[in-house]
């Protein structure tokens, strides 16, 4: 099986309240956007779609999904630390909660985690040792622990 | 902000477990390979991780996160209806549950759900609708409801 992902798919309470924070808070533009479904790409032949849970859960058809915040986290790594404070500080404004605030990492760079309307888990991070050639390969150097 | 993702992180019960099922069922190759997180290359610039929940958690350092099936998908789009037969059976074979056998899909394809050893939800798609240039830029023709 060739590893890849296409979609990450969060199933929310409230799609247009997960679509305001998003693409009205952050600024992410859209694939397809409509007021049952949106997708944001988020990466090379990536996208995020923001799906009411009960749409998600019906979907997959094997029964009720987990309450709480996922156990899950979904990183969105920067080229500098000051980038870690301003896009949590973005995040924040957009109507996030900071469950984390921006700090020393176990892996040497900073790092600080931002719960969206849903509580999904976003970790913001400049981590030195994490790299990605123009191919798209991404290098990590070992994790310090 | 600019839109991207970096790394979906699981956290699993067990990180031999879901190794196992991954690296070894699945033969996805690591970037980063030790006993207590698994990296896996999955898309451009993209990392799946394998950590156990407690250390995820731990670095959150936000209080637990929820238990059950977690309320994500990630997709994993094939390129022909015979693929999604195929990577599901060898989903099977890795060890995952099959939770939603291959079917139509309202979006005019194929899809079927499996679940990993610690019931995260995979997508098993082919989408004719959804087309990825080039350059990475995902189009999505418009889901039929």
């Amino acid at each position: 099986v060739e590893p890849h992902v296409s979609i990450v798919t969060l199933g929310v309470a409230d799609v247009a309240a997960a679509r305001r924070f998003y693409v009205e808070g952050l600024g992410w533009p859209t694939v397809y956007d409509a007021p049952e479904v949106v997708f944001i790409q988020v990466g090379h032949g990536l996208l995020l779609a923001l799906w009411g849970v009960a749409d998600l859960t019906a979907d997959i058809g094997s029964g009720p999904l987990g309450g709480g915040p996922a156990p899950i986290s979904l990183a969105h790594n920067v080229g500098s630390e000051q980038a870690v404070h301003d896009v949590l500080a973005a995040a924040e404004r957009a109507g996030a909660t900071i469950v984390k605030p921006a700090q020393r990492a176990v892996y040497g760079g900073l790092q600080g985690y931002f719960a969206d309307p849903d509580g999904f888990r976003w970790e913001v991070a400049h981590n030195p040792g994490l790299r990605v050639g123009a191919d798209g390969r991404v290098t990590l150097e070992a994790v310090e622990s």
